[in-house]
């Protein structure tokens, strides 16, 4: 980048310019092939300068002063991970004044990706040859200790998960368009970090109105199961307001 | 406050300083002498500069390099309006570009205030004689148009506060330690901004087990009406991990 010297003339008591940075928390339910559920994990970059120099950090960068802050994240988010989400919910805004070594603000979004959707966008950006060397995914309750306090801001992007599970339908954000209920049951465990009685979780399921249940049918090693889908008459994300203020100008 | 001249070398490719701000919506439930229903309000400031002067908006002010968000927000609320709120939640982080003449990203915190402490904390502040003539009550319902986009804010919040009425004890907020159904039932009422069946009310409200009733009752023109309180056992504003690590430095 082109190093550009900016004099400024500031009429508050700082001494030290504030920086506006953007991070995502992008997570997704990722089943290996050992048989065991599946569980979250989210993708890292790994820091090329000081500070945190080779520590793992999320993906992001400075905010520019053009560009909104939902469009500064999915732009450093595609540029070191080659991911498009669809859509990016603003998580929060982390601003404690020792959170990094100069004083820097960073606004934080976070979305849920699909297994297939992060392998078709991963595989696009290595096609294209600008693939990172230095992004690798990590399964979230085994971290390594990040950069800044993302790791603080990784937990509370499960707390959230965790919260909007119980009155939302977060969970189809890691599932494909149809799924069997067992599908379904193993993203709220992922989630919830606990396992839930299959014969209870279809009763409440059910009763709760808000799946659909289709004419198709996975077959396989197990008996079929039926697939259903989410009523689509309601949104996955309900940002409020907000959602139509503040979309993407690009 | 001093003219201070700053020399920035920046590396990225920033042609303007973007700047860090906080701003407070402050939501509490008043009730006129004229015996409608209890309304929601809030402090808003009148500007006395460019840009939108004379305009009121959200209390506010520029974040320091040496105090973290919430105490940013803190300090000018009461510097503002005299207002001390137990605690503060952030609502969320507004940057769209063109929402200032310069760039300035706000970050926004709220909370709800008990009239009773509206009073008292109004009152000390006049008798501080630190009190802002340019401070004034609006009921959210009928704001002016307010500068920048702080009508979009208050928007913002009151349907935060409209969604958290579901699945939380928000309203508590806006009430005293101890309240009839019908104080309850008129906070909903004015979170929701529609009436509410009393009968239907009271079953929801005894079936949810998040009141607890006293032995005491509130006499007056009516009947006597049973007192109630929420079980302190859980939380009122429930931030998750971020309640412990962000909390106020001073």
């Amino acid at each position: 980048m082109t190093e550009v010297k900016v004099t400024v003339t500031r009429t508050e008591q700082h001494s030290e310019p504030i920086r506006v940075a953007v991070s995502t928390v992008i997570l997704t339910l990722r089943r290996d092939d050992d048989g065991e559920p599946p569980r979250i994990a989210l993708p890292l970059v790994r820091r090329t300068r000081a500070p945190h120099q080779d520590s793992w950090s999320l993906p992001g960068g400075w905010l520019r002063d053009d560009e909104n802050l939902e469009d500064a994240a999915a732009r450093t988010l595609h540029e070191t991970t080659g991911l498009s989400p669809s859509y990016l919910e603003q998580l929060y805004a982390f601003g404690a004044v020792d959170r990094s070594p100069s004083r820097v603000v960073s606004i934080v979004y976070w979305a849920l990706l699909r297994s297939d959707e992060v392998d078709a966008q991963s595989a696009a950006h290595m096609a294209s040859g600008l693939a990172p060397e230095n992004v690798q995914w990590f399964e979230a309750a085994t971290l390594p200790t990040l950069a800044f306090d993302h790791n603080q801001i990784v937990d509370y992007a499960q707390w959230r998960l965790r919260n909007k599970v119980g009155y939302s339908r977060v969970a189809h954000g890691f599932l494909p368009p149809t799924f069997t209920l067992a599908d379904l049951r193993e993203a709220y465990e992922a989630i919830l970090d606990r396992r839930l009685d299959p014969a209870n979780f279809r009763r409440q399921v059910e009763a709760s109105g808000t799946l659909l249940p289709t004419d198709q049918f996975r077959t396989g090693s197990h008996r079929p199961a039926r697939l259903y889908r989410y009523d689509d008459a309601v949104e996955l994300a309900d940002r409020g307001p907000l959602a139509t203020e503040e979309k993407r100008t690009r």
